[in-house]
């Protein structure tokens, strides 16, 4: 049996904002910073140690694991860094304020946006400034599969081979593992090892920065799952995810 | 052409305490984690930036790359953790203030020890709890091969097989580099790179967080070096280190 640990990163900038961030590059809040520096308490306390690390390339998320990382006293351990664990490419929606989408849209367009399975939000347009097409860190992605644009099963393409093809492996080989990423990355491989259905997906809501216990069977299937620490702070946060997409009263 | 930064971890802990720190794995001051992000800044400023990291396994070198990335906006570029990086090991001498060993052994025996190319400190026993034999990050190290003391010329020997097997062929690939290291790792390097004479490298002394950059022809032989900054400030910090080993008044 295998035990690997998922973490979503802490409150971002634009978290607090409530903004659709997406690709965009922004830090964690002192908060955010906070919420790390918990979570990497709350594993050494309870005994976690990891001898690999997976995160993306965008820096509330690599902020996120070496706050980890340095509370665990496990600073040297190799870090595998993906665009594949990237944030969900929030298309033409990066940026916006999400009680404001919703206010302008209705709250039903933007729970599709956010959450419908395969529809994604418009695309970024060629001349648009917020593609990244001079960022060092996708340069040796072809600009072709540079996204403009992701509903959830383009996530779920994209995320797939680097679990499949880098991290499972890693799990196999007996590394402990742990992955810090982003609320739709993580929901992208959540679909993938609990089989979740296009629907039900919809209604799953990742925390920030509280590390969820994955434990896999030989063939890297979930026997069960469950988050550390305090359940009814955590649904408390669970509820909070929910809710953002809402328009404010 | 190929140009590479050296870095010393900024002021650690028990560089503030004036101790012999050696494998021990003390954090950074506040003071050094500010020479760190001074460091990043100025290679920011300077038009610096990196592919591919080279560190130690010991916190001190690593939160002084990480703060550098961080401020160079390079957090996601891959870092390659090595104990061939570690600080020479001080044997029996670690933990011990400069100080009071130069009073109890006289300045001339703790020069010895500190920067004779030959002369290792005593070494520390088999029971001694100075032996990191149940830490994670040596478990790959066969134990003989452990480091009980070293001299210099141990610690030449060391880093070495890493900057011929790892570092050197990163660099002829083309990769941008930075090695954030520690004083006597960083000179083990020097004295390859400038094929210095094991007398003049006594007096080669590296101050902290103050990027050096090495110009380098075809075959990694070095054509100059200098570092960045304030000059005047860099030689009072190469000063200062030069006098550590000094009974204090």
């Amino acid at each position: 049996m295998y035990k690997i640990v998922l973490l979503r990163h802490g409150e971002s900038v634009w978290n607090q904002e409530n903004r659709f961030t997406g690709w965009h590059d922004v830090g964690l809040t002192a908060k955010g910073l906070a919420e790390a520096q918990a979570a990497g308490q709350l594993l050494r306390q309870q005994g976690y140690a990891f001898d690999l690390a997976f995160t993306s390339v965008l820096r509330r998320a690599i902020k996120t694991l070496w706050t980890v990382l340095e509370e665990l006293d496990r600073m040297w351990i190799p870090v595998q860094h993906s665009w594949r664990l990237n944030e969900r490419h929030y298309g033409a929606l990066q940026g916006l304020d999400k009680a404001e989408t919703a206010a302008k849209y209705g709250d039903q367009q933007v729970l599709i946006w956010r959450r419908a399975y395969d529809t994604p939000p418009p695309p970024l347009a060629d001349n648009d400034p917020r593609l990244p097409l001079d960022d060092p860190r996708y340069a040796s992605i072809p600009v072709a599969e540079l996204p403009r644009t992701e509903c959830l099963k383009d996530t779920v393409a994209r995320v797939l081979p680097f679990w499949n093809d880098t991290i499972a492996p890693s799990i196999k080989a007996g590394k402990s593992v742990i992955i810090v990423a982003h609320g739709n990355s993580l929901r992208a491989l959540i679909k993938f090892l609990d089989q979740v259905s296009d629907d039900d997906i919809v209604s799953i809501n990742i925390p920030t920065a509280q590390p969820l216990v994955y434990e896999l069977d030989a063939d890297l299937k979930p026997i069960r799952h469950y988050y550390l620490g305090d359940q009814d702070a955590i649904n408390a946060a669970i509820q909070a995810v929910a809710n953002q997409g809402k328009a404010k009263g």
